[in-house]
């Protein structure tokens, strides 16, 4: 850590705020420049965290050099982390492709979708039991009614079930019905249910945020990661800025970006992330070419039927008509679908 | 609400999507222009919400026509509401000062803080016992005991009490400790806890996420309201933004924004806000003249050692100063302090 | 248009408005709604934009309904426009590569990178004779000298020249020496410079401002055609967000969201868009798979010697590595490079 | 200047660097920490500016110490800067008053407002001759005969006239009629503008960029003061954020910040700001309580008919009303209006 003094700082500032480090166990480099003086600080910057030496009155900023996470790493951890779903494995060499509906709204739609994905080539089937809706007003999902369905989709077609768990309350109840529990863009922050998730021994599909950057992605990750749980998939879903023509900006460098910061998988939602189903396809395909390792898609019947997010869902015939496409894009560039 | 189709919709896709919004008992009107034809629909809008037509291949793009929120709205209630805590009023001629510790650290700290700011003037204490921490390795906060702590501060100085609910399974805990319950910002769409919150009878602090617009803070209200509790104050803390300078942007714009869309109080943070102690009496003086119904400020006896945001907490003298000036201003925008 | 009016307008604010938009020449369809009354004005809305009915008292809010521009839009044009550079075509199934180096520093440097790039397989030579440089001490580019360096550049390798053109007064000793003239992010709303470049008979490429929507965009180019330039090729380079690990959050949804709405071009450049050189190939990839039609990277000998934007230029050997990989992802989705 | 390097860098790596440094003539401090080695370097970093160590790959990131401007910064000049234009100052205790059109239309209409916004107490007329339209079929100013008209009625009413300047051709004509001339927030980045008005000696009113930080708001007025135009008065008129009930972020947090880092008069335009008349004057109150020097408002006398930003424009009687008012607060905060 990099402590830069403000012009002027006298030399009892520079002695009080030397002997305040020392004393917490760290070495101290003191360098007068020009302009400025700045005190280095060599050891363990995660035990400054508490002292927040920005409120001195000398002090004009704080440089921090270390990563505020650390299992979720790359330092920790060089090699890519495999998680294994089922039988399904995230973050090797095959690309996991998720698909469904927004919300499970009926036990027969659900089937037909699942049906559909599973012929078409998905390994994951998703949709949400519990939704989280902008308005009270809004259907809120069927509860475990939806999770019942979801369980046999499952048990007929074989895919993994995705779905998401918003009130740690459902921790146990969701737990019990999906083979990867999501935390969703709303939920990134609420670190309430990321300690409870982390205390599941079943992998957690973990959202960006919409105003999230990648640190604090990952440093809610090192959430899950620090209460045990080491099988955390990341998850990029479009970010909010000022466009309005599409729902969110999807922002694809994170994969690249998290890659070289983190040994975990990074999946693609490119329908939250853009919002409109014309969209979707080119957006699949430049996930994979950017190296995502898995995509999270949605699948309606009857999009103009969905209780939630109809605009931005492909219909059947479309997924079914890319997925060869998705294929053929991964092979040259090293994966499988 | 306006259906605009796309050029070249054939009648075929006029007189269906008419039918359909007829059979939703809604009235229609077709008016074909030169460029394209829209369709208005006419009738409470709201049940169109499940209706997602926008994913009908004829159609360009949906102009919603009222706004999603409605026991939030002016249109539903002309007059301000005024919320009771205690024997304070939020909402009417008198500014409410809410000052305090980011976190309470301790009961020497928090006593200290507390008899400060009630000689000072202000009403309220602010104190986290439950805190929503970036890092799991950071502080997070004394539960119960600071709760505890709080509720000897009330007893010796007559402050109301506010403090943040992070999970609902402690509502009925902080209910019991708490004059106010803020819901944090992380938390805005955490429709689990909205509306938990919304099952209690005390006063609730919404404050605005980080990358929510006001009409979206005001649906979170909503959830609250609808709920049956009708005591919710707003609180403006800060949006994010690209300027790294501060550490959010404070949009005081929205003190008259949403003064204009909604009854409810509004309560302006201007240490979260800018996120630096040196900005924080400029923007407290802003936010009364912009027509806050309140302040909620960050005071410790020592910023650099506080556990959590020590850079944006006045301390005490500072806090001091600063009140006279802040009654002056309300006065001659015809408040009270 | 949508006029929608505020809840208690009366009779004769409806009556005003209507006269308003007939004597316009537009025709008028009132409805009455339970909550609103609204006013549908049909004709070409474009003449009410010098006329601000959002300032009628009873007023809430007016809906646009048609696109603002017209040359560069979809409606206007059905097919993708083609645009010769030379002996090049951009927005064809060739996929445009622009290479080299930011700024031409040299005439052996600039060179250097010319042959490489050809030889790797480019179509143009890119490098600025005159440089935006948020500072005013960093070298602003070798003017007239560089546009030389450049025209031997291509004498030699016959690659095709594209430059930035700044200030009006060098239109046209710029558009002498380039075959494709660059109007870079910082201009997008330099309308002067806009119309300049609209006078020319050369092909334009357009960077998106950074926090330019793409309706934007697509009004800049609007200023361009309709001085009589149909040349217009967009570049999407990255727009403006909070996110700090990457220079800019390069929005590769605008490709088929541009495709969509208009006939033009459309080109990417990662190099800006992220600022990275480890993300650039990604980024290149996906840019591909998303559908652009061409890309503009920055390619330089030495990165760490490079006066400007080193960080994020590719060093030869990445790029001759590179093109090879983009040749075989753009044969998966119908393209060639 | 800190230059942390990647985890694993060689004593080479560290050697190669270190001795770059010193032969660019700075002191080198080379710290070994538990996960990073940094690189101090002291002296001038601004000659680093040109060398970009951040493509060295052993190099992980740079961390600048000193601010990039110079002649704008408090440190080179502690006391506030007055900007005499005219017989009115603008920096000292009185606020600067701007009023006027968006656009001048016509002589009536701005003898008019002239007349109104002089009697009501304000210092300064502003109008656009030149203006800066999105589409190029919109109202794009009288030119000439628009600045004719504004001198005219400064000879009338004794206003001093802000007037924007667009084109760098047209800077001595501009000049000729103004006694401020106004770089438009569209025009902070456009450096050749910068350069042009640096050249002239007469004050200079520089907008802050819809995305641009205080920071780079800072580096443009470098950029005029460095060609020796010492008068430079900065406005915030809001930033691009991703809430569209508002046209824009009014960031009235950049008064204290600008004030902290540079001597420079601050001026707010809460028209362009929000975009709303309706908000525009609890948004100019607060802007004199965040210690403001300087109002820059929209006045038209009949906002329905303005050809440009009339659903921003305040009507006289509006302005009228308002001005004590301001004047009231201005006085409670140690001002005059």
């Amino acid at each position: 850590m990099i402590i830069v003094l403000k012009q002027g700082a006298s030399q009892s500032d520079i002695d009080g705020i030397s002997e305040k480090l020392q004393n917490l166990g760290l070495k101290v480099h003191v360098s007068q420049g020009e302009e400025r003086t700045i005190i280095g600080a060599i050891g363990d910057e995660r035990i400054l965290r508490e002292t927040p030496l920005e409120a001195h009155p000398a002090v004009e900023k704080i440089l921090p050099i270390l990563k505020p996470f650390k299992l979720a790493s790359r330092d920790f951890r060089a090699d890519d982390s495999l998680i294994s779903v089922g039988d399904q494995v995230i973050g090797g060499p095959k690309v996991a492709v998720m698909a469904g509906p927004c919300a499970v709204e009926s036990r027969e739609g659900l089937l037909t979708v699942a049906r559909a994905v599973k012929k078409a080539g998905a390994g994951f089937l998703r949709g949400g039991a519990f939704k989280p809706r902008s308005s009270p007003y809004s259907f809120q999902g069927l509860g475990e009614e939806g999770l019942k369905y979801l369980a046999e989709a499952r048990e007929e077609t074989g895919l993994r079930v995705v779905t998401e768990l918003m009130d740690p309350r459902d921790a146990e109840l969701v737990n019990r019905y999906a083979d990867l529990i999501q935390i969703g863009a709303r939920n990134m922050s609420n670190f309430t249910l990321l300690k409870e998730v982390g205390k599941l021994r079943k992998p957690v599909l973990l959202k960006r945020g919409l105003s999230a950057t990648v640190k604090e992605l990952l440093m809610s990750a090192e959430y899950i990661l620090s209460e045990g749980n080491h099988d955390v998939i990341l998850c990029e879903r479009g970010i909010r800025t000022f466009e309005t023509d599409t729902r969110n900006t999807l922002d694809l460098s994170a994969v690249p970006l998290i890659k070289g910061m983190s040994h975990l998988p990074v999946v693609i939602d490119p329908s939250h992330g853009v919002g409109r189903a014309d969209l979707v396809p080119a957006m699949c395909l430049a996930a994979i070419a950017a190296g995502a390792d898995g995509l999270l898609v949605e699948v309606h019947p009857n999009p103009q039927e969905a209780v939630s997010d109809g605009p931005q869902s492909l219909r059947i015939e479309d997924f079914r008509e890319l997925f060869p496409r998705l294929r053929s894009l991964a092979e040259v560039v090293g994966r499988a679908l």
